[in-house]
């Protein structure tokens, strides 16, 4: 392993887009090689002086790493300490992070420099911070592995498709995936094709069936070169795609030349096996130290990169906030350059008191704290989705079941049933009409689930106008008081009209609410799934 | 003017380019409706919850929007209160903004909001204090002017051109101008073509003349349809267009239906015109109060804009920080909408940290110390202007001359030679060569300067393989410690080799040191300058 990493990535410009070609450099360049010489004086720039920056200092109140806790079992078997966490009255444990205008040490962040232009690399304290990070969680296979930073992984995804691919090209997602993904690639288009999945996110049978039989002429393009995936918290699904069917799935995009877009903004949010209630008694994830949690975590696809051929995104959007707008690309130097590039074009650098902000919380943390925090969110997201399937198991008969048809093959699924009258029936015959399945998922914010309209009485007699039976139902959960994401949102496969197997599909996010409002939630869209399919 | 003031926007959907015809209405908008519905619990996003942002408040100490003196002339002759305000002893006024976690006032800024996802069209109090101050200010002239938030003006740019052009079109711009504006562009094949300018910026004139004469065949493309201008502190040359030559480019883009990009970043840098040191007596511009200053300011397109042709971008990056990131785009509502649907699939909202801080700072200033702050900047730059060109005047002999070829026909233009020995000698015949010309820029930061390298020795009969004179000198200053921009960087004509004609100039900004520095830049600027026309 030691000679791999020597290795530096391997020569993939023949990837790039035309675009991305006719980049210009900067013309800034010319007057780098004077950058940063003791005692110039530049003119050059339209810079305001730092001096007209109306904030002499702008700092904030930062939570401790340690505020939430790996063992909530410890604190009462009541999650008593959980609703309290969600309360305005709770304690917080802060300390006070300070920005200000000027600073001699160049280890600390200041605003003279963070509000200024600077190159569309970002802050050298941030870039320095993540590189270490990369390096020790994802620990790419080749040596000369390069971050560049980027304003979320939306706006990442669309500079990396527009800097590898041009329009009228295909590229490989799941057959579910983030529909911001698509709505970026479609107006260039650009058009997924989607690879079915199994309990392990995308097939690497389907992908390498996909490729070998790909035939230009019969597709009206060339076969893809490019894959966008999202491994981990897989959306909408929630699936996470372990060690094993990465290296597969690398090792076949080797042989195809295929340069892997892994979008992971959930890495972190990796929660393990759904325990049910009655059986969940040892809290394994939470009793361990935060290194021995990080290596029980599905691996990057970085991990597999010996070639460069991965551009990884990653976020602080679910770490940190959504508004931070701030990320990065790890991927090759000969990819981040260009990215750079258009980035100089657009955005520049990433917000400077955003930069600023959550640079001096990391350097307060430091990559210990920041490891611990992201260890008590995954805590967190654990317990929220215990508690979600709890509130459901209450609501409905679920029935597991471990033979399954389409993707969900070789997993339990939990089938729903309105609860039989009498409590501990357990004739499969006298349950009502199956309303839906799930899969518990392992990692991210999301449950999917299959909602089995070929038991609702209108099935297959609708009328060709009326809205679809997911759309009945999903409004009629919305009048209800609960918003959750229809399924057709998330379907790659959109060239073609929606099918009744794309049509019953719901996804619902556990990650926001407390967990009263989840519960009532689900009382809710229990209710009114019950009156629907007894309609 | 108030019947036009009814008037809506025309209909110039035409001018959409194909990618932005192919973008996705938002899948989001389906949920649109039930929104903000009181007691909704939501569960369709993939949003963390609010106590998961590591920030309990963020804040900052801002300055008192008088900070900066109108009046420096009335705190001594010397220029000591200036030397003060960028020395880090001096006091300045401050107070203290907090932004909090939770609020209940929906007039204030909250993390939960800031910090979340949102829509891409940024916070609502930002968008409220945009709106106003664009009315107030601008005053645009058709009454469903909208405001659509982008990441500075570069990507507003980026945005706008791939909004309304299509890969080969050309569009108009001035003769020199904003480098990054066409780096952004060539990469799709969008190039500009320039037009003459005078001493008001574009010419109307020429402007007239290319259009009524273009001929498709002749020049490989069709007829632009949309302008890119800097008309207020135009970058490099420092001219600002005023109401009468607007009105007359505004008419001719009507008649051949062109969208104007109005990029306006120095709109409040409008410095007046430069009276010598000698002659400098009353401080016009920093005696009047802040409304009256405004209403002697060069308007805005907008403000004849009547049909909605006019696309204006405004940004933080000059009159709060660069690193701001966060300006905005004033259109019809029809590509504001577009320019949405856009924002949702790149940066998606600006950085909440930002914004918050932003607005925050705004809503505590009030329009009226808003535009306090804008003035004392105003004031600033012109007394920076005129240290800058007074210095000029200690190192060179300036001759001023009113008669003058190309765009600065008409202006007061400032010859520069080499201080005769005799002091007061006016004998033009026993001046040396003549170096340099510059007209005094009436906005922005930027000096620009014309190089007579006609009367440098080694002038055409240089070796082909030789670096350009203008690269010559310009390397030579940089070694002396000065870094300036080579004026190749703006040739907006970038289809042909540099000619003599772009090779000899030079920008250099006064904007960002301190004011012995800025001196000490122009003794070695003078001197370098000085020995290479000598050799």
């Amino acid at each position: 392993m030691a000679s791999e990493k020597q290795q530096k990535a391997i020569d993939l410009s023949h990837h790039l887009s035309d675009l991305s070609r006719a980049r210009i450099t900067s013309p800034l360049k010319g007057l780098a090689k004077y950058y940063g010489r003791p005692g110039l004086i530049s003119l050059a720039g339209g810079l305001p002086s730092e001096n007209y920056f109306p904030f002499s200092s702008v700092g904030g109140e930062i939570l401790a790493p340690d505020s939430f806790t790996l063992n909530p079992s410890e604190q009462g078997s009541s999650l008593s300490w959980l609703w309290k966490l969600f309360g305005r009255s709770s304690k917080e444990k802060t300390s006070t992070i300070t920005i200000p205008r000027f600073t001699d040490s160049p280890d600390q962040v200041n605003l003279a420099t963070a509000l200024q232009y600077g190159t569309a690399t970002g802050l050298p304290q941030l870039q320095k911070f993540v590189q270490e990070f990369v390096d020790k969680v994802y620990q790419p296979a080749y040596s000369d592995c390069t971050i560049m930073v980027h304003i979320g992984n939306t706006d990442g995804w669309s500079r990396v498709m527009q800097t590898i691919m041009n329009p009228g090209e295909m590229f490989l997602t799941e057959e579910w995936t983030y529909p911001s993904a698509l709505a970026s690639a479609k107006p260039h288009g650009m058009h997924p094709y989607p690879i079915a999945m199994d309990k392990d996110g995308m097939s690497s049978a389907d992908l390498r069936k996909v490729l070998s039989e790909w035939n230009e002429n019969v597709r009206g393009c060339k076969r893809p070169h490019v894959m966008y995936t999202v491994p981990i918290g897989q959306n909408p699904c929630g699936s996470t795609m372990g060690a094993a069917r990465k290296k597969e799935i690398y090792d076949i995009c080797a042989e195809y030349d295929i340069i892997i877009v892994e979008d992971d903004p959930y890495f972190f949010l990796q929660q393990g096996e759904y325990i049910p209630k009655e059986d969940r008694r040892s809290e394994q994830m939470n009793n361990m130290n935060d290194a021995d949690w990080l290596s029980t975590l599905a691996p990057s696809f970085l991990k597999f990169d010996y070639q460069g051929r991965v551009i990884r995104l990653d976020t602080f959007s679910k770490y940190i906030a959504p508004g931070s707008r701030l990320g990065w690309h790890t991927c090759n130097p000969m990819f981040a350059e260009r990215l750079e590039r258009q980035g100089e074009t657009s955005a520049q650098a990433p917000c400077g008191f955003g930069q600023s902000l959550i640079t001096q919380t990391l350097l307060t943390w430091k990559y210990d704290g920041y490891l611990r925090w992201l260890h008590g969110l995954a805590v967190q997201y654990k317990t929220r989705r215990d508690f979600f399937i709890d509130c459901l198991a209450e609501e409905f008969h679920l029935e597991r079941s471990a033979t399954y048809v389409s993707f969900w093959k070789g997993l339990d699924v939990y089938d729903a049933y309105a609860k039989p009258r009498k409590r501990f029936m357990s004739e499969k015959s006298a349950l009502g009409a199956k309303m839906f399945s799930f899969v518990p998922p392992s990692s991210g914010m999301f449950i999917w689930m299959r909602l089995h309209f070929e038991n609702h009485p209108a099935y297959r007699s609708q009328d060709e106008d009326e809205e679809s039976l997911e759309i009945q139902l999903w409004t009629k959960i919305a009048e209800g008081g609960v918003l959750i994401s229809p399924g057709w949102f998330f379907a790659a496969d959109t060239q073609h009209p929606p099918t009744p197997d794309t049509e019953g599909h719901f996804r619902i996010s556990f990650s926001n609410s407390d967990l009263e409002t989840l519960k009532k939630a689900v009382q809710i869209f229990a209710k009114t799934t019950k009156d629907f399919f007894k309609q």
